[in-house]
């Protein structure tokens, strides 16, 4: 019987807690949680790693991260409940006998979650130590961190691992992009409100961007990256993941399924891009020497661990097309990249412009209307409409400007604390929700298209396009959209405080 | 030849100079267009009045209202040179000789601007006056005050007597609420965003509300209002104005024929009310006794001078129908009166609701998005929208809240000062731009539709329903809206500094 109750005590179990994710993340995450009292009294929290580490060291660790990677002092009355629920086992991932150790942390009658913060390749392992334990029934829930394989085909390798154990209702696959703030309010904006729903076409969009830039490169982790490529690593999971949520028809309910079977019919309307037309569609491009906010970082191919032959793309943008009743003729251009000038994550909705221009005074090509969703580095939505320039003006009836109309938060909320992502999908983990986690069909159905992309590039045997770093991809990401008499748009970057 | 130049020198002759509106709102707003460097050099500006008066005299008495009226200190750079503009002409306005004084203070080379700021029966004098004195020629504008008559045929009359001597083109009808900030942003966002203008429409719009209520009664003018009432005051200008410009097709430009075409043919549209449906459509009252922000008021027929019998409405509602291709089905509905709660002018416009409520979690009814105009008391155009409550909520994924878009300024004109109507109207004219005067045929249309509503009340013989001042009205206005499951927005009043 699947569990179905909101407030009961958990038995949560992260495996890799020493791992990047789970010290940067998911610790301090569900500390948050703790201090905004969404956890119950009774919920337990059991990191897993090899390693030999005493309960008392565990602790002093989550604290240290806690502290380091929230930039804030701790809150000690949080702290001392958090701490008591806090325990670790020492288990080697691959022995599947050292698993029964976890028994002495979980209680069969409670509800367990467990987070797979380690290497997709040890999925499966994992799934057949906690059955040799005898701690898997229908109540677990487990959660998978990406990268999901790296195509189709050894997608469904870790899928099938973790199927053999668990049921799909089981099966929380973290995009984390769909805990954003930002993302929720997309739907809840468009879906709420008759004003966006009934623009939410070709009739009334141009089209739309979604743009994901890094101003980092590969950070020491130039092999790992190399085998994977900024189109696996980004554009796979969260550039298809937003698209398909801003281009789904309305679901019958918020229900997990009906959102992810509008999504998953989406993701299979995409139209096909192969070697007949990946150079008219597609852009991959690969830094070279650069600046960045001012200072000379290197290339790609000179970074630590480099192979000088790479031809991995750190740089993608794509025009994707949906060949549905609503999307027809409206571009969605992706674009994602290390070492571009600025770390921004961005959807932007383009309306048509109006079909007549009345203020042609005021200017001779009325801009249009647009609706930005940012979600980094600061979270918010906002729409731009023209309005009248208020006052007198000499030069006749009526001047326009541009303003932008800030859609995320009411003013007595401007000061709540924005939460991170994995707090809302842990809490939504927790109350046993899919709808914002990938289901398999979509995993597999992006990987069929992305794999499409792939293999056409490999099959031309081209390098990438270079681009210097700290500039915004090659020339040919820019003529992607011009020759269409399109631009990118254009971010405003903060000056640093 | 009609002058076209923006920036002329402009004999400015202002009648009824001394008068309540040339005092309060004509005289000041001349004297905010030359603070704003929006006079020419050489502009005169002549006080027409009958009383014997200095020069001297009169200059002390326009520097007392501009002090008095816009209520801040007077800035003696820009009231040196507007003092020197300022002339006064002694003219009894019914004696045409008279009228030759004033070839003493215009000159026939350059642009005149005409204010009629006197009661309409004086325009045909005024008219007469001037034709005998010799001054009228095609580049002579006047500008008529409201009231043009009382009903379809005094308008007539008025209008024939000005037509004898001037052209449609010569002639600017003011309307003031065409010159208020928040109505000309109206038509900019209406206009220059798809996002509004595709939604304006029977298929996103459910029916809009025009309310212009004042807190004030009669003010010691009962006799005057007692033979036109708030029909004749209110809704055959103002309210048809602001439903006109709402309702109207785009223009071809913003020309003023473009514009009043448009307008015309709404007005045009207008569903006759007559005996066979008044008492559906309508509801006229008359206030009793009551109190306003506390204070006990006499009722309309205790008022001084009062003739007990009175059957005058100091209060109407009514559901105005459109019957053109955009409008059908979506009722307009008008509501002014004395004696209410407060002094406010809004536009509100109720956008359908959503097909189908996703978020029953958070709202068993979808609230439906809504434009509110509001012209007082402070100018500022909002729209509501639904988007997600920030932050972790435990019950689930997606809690939603109204938020309050301001579509008005931008925040870097938050500071500025927003003209007074007049203002902007007084530089319409001296522009030599019709687009926001009201032409004859639409004041004769909005007569005719008045008109036919005073013939069935009148019919009926009952007199109007009576309501409690410092109350909405009377119940059957509520109940107008109510039986077709809608309400009266309800504004929100500020608490007085």
């Amino acid at each position: 019987m699947v569990v179905e109750k909101k407030y009961e005590p958990i038995d949560f179990v992260l495996f890799g807690t020493l791992g990047d994710l789970a010290r940067r993340k998911l610790l301090p995450s569900l500390y948050q949680l703790d201090k905004a009292n969404l956890l119950h009294a009774g919920t337990t929290i059991t990191g897993v790693a090899r390693q030999t580490l005493s309960n008392t060291k565990f602790v002093k660790t989550v604290r240290e991260n806690i502290v380091k990677f929230l930039g804030e002092e701790i809150c000690e009355d949080t702290w001392k409940r958090f701490a008591k629920r806090l325990d670790f086992a020492m288990i080697n991932m691959v022995n599947h006998e050292d698993y029964k150790k976890l028994c002495e942390h979980v209680d069969s009658q409670r509800l367990m979650v467990c987070y797979f913060a380690t290497p997709p390749s040890l999925f499966g392992d994992i799934c057949k130590g906690m059955d040799a334990a005898g701690i898997i029934d229908e109540t677990v829930r487990v959660v998978l961190e990406k990268p999901i394989g790296h195509d189709f085909k050894s997608s469904e390798v870790i899928n099938d691992q973790v199927a053999e154990f668990f049921k799909e209702r089981q099966i929380y696959r973290i995009d984390h992009y769909l805990g954003k703030e930002t993302v929720l309010n997309l739907i809840a904006l468009r879906f709420a409100n008759s004003i966006f729903a009934t623009n939410w076409d070709h009739n009334c969009i141009d089209h739309v961007q979604i743009s994901v830039s890094e101003s980092v490169g590969i950070e020491g982790r130039w092999g790992y990256f190399d085998s994977a490529g900024q189109m696996r690593d980004m554009v796979q999971n969260h550039l298809l993941q937003i698209l398909s949520l801003i281009a789904m028809e309305p679901p019958t309910t918020l229900d997990a399924d009906s959102i992810r079977d509008e999504k998953l019919k989406v993701l299979k309307a995409l139209r096909t891009i192969d070697a007949s037309n990946v150079a008219q569609k597609t852009v991959r491009g690969q830094y070279g020497l650069g600046f960045v906010a001012g200072k000379e970082v290197p290339g790609y191919l000179e970074e630590p661990d480099a192979i000088e032959t790479s031809k991995t793309e750190t740089f993608v943008a794509i025009k994707a097309e949906i060949d549905n009743w609503r999307w027809s003729g409206v571009p969605f251009y992706l674009r994602t990249g290390k070492r571009l000038p600025a770390k921004v994550s961005e959807i932007v909705i383009y309306f048509k412009r109006q079909p007549h221009n009345l203020f042609s005074d005021s200017f001779a090509s009325l801009p249009a209307n647009k609706l930005v969703i940012r979600l980094q580095p600061e979270e918010g939505v906002e729409v731009t409409v023209m309005n009248k320039v208020p006052g007198l003006t000499s030069s006749g009836s009526m001047d326009l400007q541009k303003s932008k109309l800030d859609l995320s938060f009411s003013e007595e909320f401007g000061d709540r604390r924005i939460a991170d992502a994995y707090e809302k999908l842990l809490l939504e983990v927790m109350i046993g929700n899919q709808a914002l986690f990938v289901r398999r069909d979509e995993v597999e159905q992006a990987w069929k298209w992305v794999d499409s992309i792939m293999t056409a590039w490999n099959k031309t045997n081209e390098p990438p396009e270079p681009y210097q770093a700290g500039t915004w991809g090659p020339v040919s990401s820019i003529a992607l959209l011009a020759r269409e008499e399109r631009n990118w748009y254009e971010s405003k970057i903060k000056r640093k405080k």
